[in-house]
């Protein structure tokens, strides 16, 4: 990837080759009966603007194509910035890493936003714009009309890791090949001799876990094995939900005897649920997880787990952000990782 | 914390009250022999400067107590630098997220480096300067005089949470009370009858880890109960570590009934142990961890650890931060704020 080694010069040289843009603030301005200033400021994030008018001109730039003319003077700051919707899990420090990592290879440094710690009169976008960046990865996130307008419009790169919903054909994403690591934990379970299989997935707007789920889906009927609904449950990515659900599953007239979990932490709730009603795992229940984050090598007993390649997410999506040239819209790429089944200790045959 | 509010005009206001600095880059340039275009790239972290000459006008920068002026015109960026040995383990991730917590409501974001990661012609410190900051966050290091001298001459804030080694008057850290957490996670294990009583440390260049150390000592000799070497340990606060020499540990003719890990990671590895070795926890060993993690709610059985405030040290490191009079060397402070016993499942009276 040429573009993990792009620095500075290299991206002005880029953009320099686009030409002049082919709408003027001048021609906005006079569209929308506003100053030049204002449109400006509008540009920048400035939050002296009201609602009404940043709507319309915001929209007269999406529809006119409005480019922000690269300015050879004013660079942005050698940063990246990662938004997620909030801190919390070990599943966001492996995107981390990944992301740093491949940052600091292009001599960048990574900006963390958390939705949920956000405040004050500016949105994180006009935030992030007021700043300056060189793109934006969002996680687990879904983009407004509005905010992809205001990306295209500032000439700012992004992409999409993990993307919560429906295929969006305009924006970039990095995600992992979940149905078929839904498929593979599954199939594992049902090779082991497991008949009565439990899922736990995620939450079911995001798009990761109907995937989990529908690989699940797709294992049990492809060996005619009969779906049960008490036996499907969404939860919530959390210790607590896996706890919770794996708890009711468990105390079932007829049990499940093996549970594919769709994440570490939620197996980790279900490795604590067996624990508290005295079933060996894996003699009395097998257990699947989902990421192979660190702490999968080290649950009592270790994890049979999904490897779902986090840290090389977030270093593709660097390298995508990096390669796309400011300014243009990019023509979207979709790119799927794979996932891969790492069999420990937590699955045995059904006894 | 009246700076937790603070934003751009109130650093510019403070900033401006200081008056002129009192030596100007063309004295400096004039002692040190060279242009005064060369002390400016030294101040701005530029590479094109010879190590000879940096050094030679970072002394002087230093010694003449040189401040650089608040530029009204040319704020730092809303930024403030998190600066890393590396990022692994949830450790870290605590930290992050308190500093991004508390750099949010002051309309700030947090950059990312990690010192394993870096690489290219410019030092951590100079590629920080380079793109500008509003102070600097570092974890678990030392700096050297040099890096301080830098930081100094360029009016850059900085404090250290959970400081590496010796205390360093000039600078201002933010810890917790380690001594304190290492006595009551060893008084509680004396109080439930344990005599035997094994060690596992972090990495003994820590400071961290010898006060954790030295709070067992304490412990124990207060308690009259002998300290037997074999059964003080200096890990790494990594699993496999806490696996490693917990195995070691239980293997003594005459075995330890309980053991402190210096934190929790190391603590997973303790009970990842004795599950191999087939002992139950706490029947057969009772285990205390250290940090409490989210995962420590969730280890099985849940761990009984001593709770070090991780996001609110990065709270409050952000506070000191953002009080101190940008380009004043400050007085520096040295905080700790208060661990506490957590008791969980993984600790029982001795048998």
């Amino acid at each position: 990837m040429e573009a993990l080694t792009g620095d500075e010069g290299n991206l002005a040289q880029r953009a320099s080759r686009q030409g002049p843009a082919k709408v003027t603030i001048a021609q906005i301005a006079e569209a929308a009966g506003v100053s030049a200033a204002t449109v400006s400021k509008v540009l920048n994030g400035r939050s002296e603007v009201s609602a009404a008018t940043r709507q319309r001109v915001q929209t007269l730039l999406l529809e006119r194509h409005y480019q922000r003319r690269a300015s050879s003077g004013n660079a942005p700051p050698p940063v990246i910035d990662l938004v997620f919707p909030e801190l919390d899990s070990a599943w966001a420090m492996e995107i981390v890493k990944g992301a740093v990592s491949a940052a600091a290879r292009a001599g960048l440094t990574i900006a963390l936003t958390s939705l949920s710690d956000s405040s004050g009169p500016q949105t994180w976008l006009e935030q992030i714009c007021a700043r300056g960046t060189r793109g934006i990865i969002l996680l687990l996130s879904r983009l407004s009309d509005q905010e992809k307008a205001e990306l295209w419009s500032r000439r700012l790169p992004f992409a999409v890791v993990d993307p919560r919903g429906e295929q969006d054909p305009s924006v970039t994403t990095v995600g992992a090949t979940n149905w078929a690591g839904g498929l593979a934990a599954t199939r594992h379970l049902i090779e082991l001799g497991h008949r009565r299989i439990g899922v736990i997935s995620g939450r079911p707007d995001l798009l990761c876990s109907r995937a989990r789920m529908d690989g699940y889906r797709s294992a049990m009927e492809a060996a005619g094995l009969p779906l049960a609904p008490e036996l499907m449950q969404w939860g919530d990515f959390g210790v607590d939900g896996g706890f919770r659900e794996a708890t009711a599953m468990l105390s079932l007239p007829e049990r499940p005897t093996a549970i594919f979990a769709g994440n570490d932490l939620q197996a980790m709730g279900v490795l604590e649920a067996a624990r508290v009603l005295h079933l060996r795992v894996p003699d009395g229940l097998s257990v699947v997880g989902f990421d192979d984050l660190p702490l999968a090598r080290w649950t009592s007993p270790p994890l049979t787990t999904v490897r779902q390649p986090l840290a090389e997410m977030a270093t593709t999506a660097v390298g995508l952000l990096l390669a796309q040239e400011p300014g243009e819209r990019p023509e979207a790429r979709s790119i799927e990782l794979a996932t891969t089944l790492v069999p420990r200790e937590t699955t045995a045959p059904c006894r």
